[in-house]
């Protein structure tokens, strides 16, 4: 932040009075502009026991499979965040989704929620943010080529508790270069 | 926003390309400037059965009563946060924390996380946030004094919760003007 966004004048970086971080500050107007992590809400979306995944045809990690997820915006629960994501990127309907999981990671500021949930029907397909979108097996999951480690967290972690038959809700921290499952 | 806060010059509100909602984007280095909900991550702080509150020394809802909770700064994870905030608050420190209960409140743009815990020790006491820091039983919560319906859902919640001996993380959604329990 160079410029403050209610009057556009030059900020500078000071701790205000009575604060102990510092913040973006302008000279002009004296409003403080904080920054805070965003939230990426998503879904594991089951069907006859197989996971639908995307593929993405943006960037980041693009050519990447990952589960439909993405910004929370101004208005909407996390949850319908996670719906409207899946709807945008899979085409997909669900029914019963559930909170399932929230990952911190701190080194990029961001909070993933992934919630799971069951297809409403064998409708899905590829859309402008995903070039395919396919069923797959556990067996099957493309462990080296997945998008991001939350996704890879997420995906090993649930099919560790759908073995188990038993989802309480679990919360982990992604660590910087942690790459976890790859095969 | 009214300024670019990468390049000072003027933003106008445009669905950029690709996108499906109005954003502020630059006139001159179009840049996209996205807002997205905030969390706030807070602690239920409970000794000996009872529950940890802080009374507000600044605004909004300055002389009522909170569980100690505040936004959640760039670089900490969730549960982080709310042990900073427990602590800048009630200068209490807290053992075992796990998250509780997660609250959108979408009308304003925010989500609310708690984590239940005990107190490391009888140690508490105001702070420059909180005018005064006690402990109460559940007959004694000042009901109609506390500051925001999210607290008074959560702790309502958590009361039921605790006489079933049961805690699973739940999850709700605060509608405008929902008020809760009063007393």
């Amino acid at each position: 932040m160079n410029f403050c966004s209610n009057c556009g004048n030059r900020v500078s970086q000071k701790i205000p009075e009575g604060d102990n971080r510092l913040r973006s500050v302008c000279d002009h107007c004296h409003s403080i502009h904080y920054e805070n992590p965003r939230i990426i809400a998503g879904i594991i979306p089951e069907h006859n026991g197989q996971i639908l995944l995307c593929k993405r045809a943006i960037e980041p990690q693009m050519g990447l499979w990952t589960l439909p997820a993405g910004f929370l915006e101004n208005g909407e629960s996390t949850l319908e965040g996670a719906v409207r994501e899946c709807a945008e990127e899979t085409n997909a309907e669900v029914v019963d989704p559930s909170l399932y999981a929230v990952y911190d990671i701190p080194h990029i500021d961001q909070v993933y929620m992934f919630f799971r949930a069951e297809l409403a029907s064998h409708h899905f397909g590829p859309s402008p943010e995903s070039t395919e979108v396919a069923l797959f097996d556990e067996d099957k999951i493309p462990w080296a080529n997945l998008a991001f480690p939350v996704v890879r967290a997420t995906l090993d972690r649930y099919f560790d508790d759908r073995k188990e038959g038993k989802f309480e809700v679990i919360t982990d921290t992604i660590q910087p270069g942690w790459k976890g499952r790859l095969e």
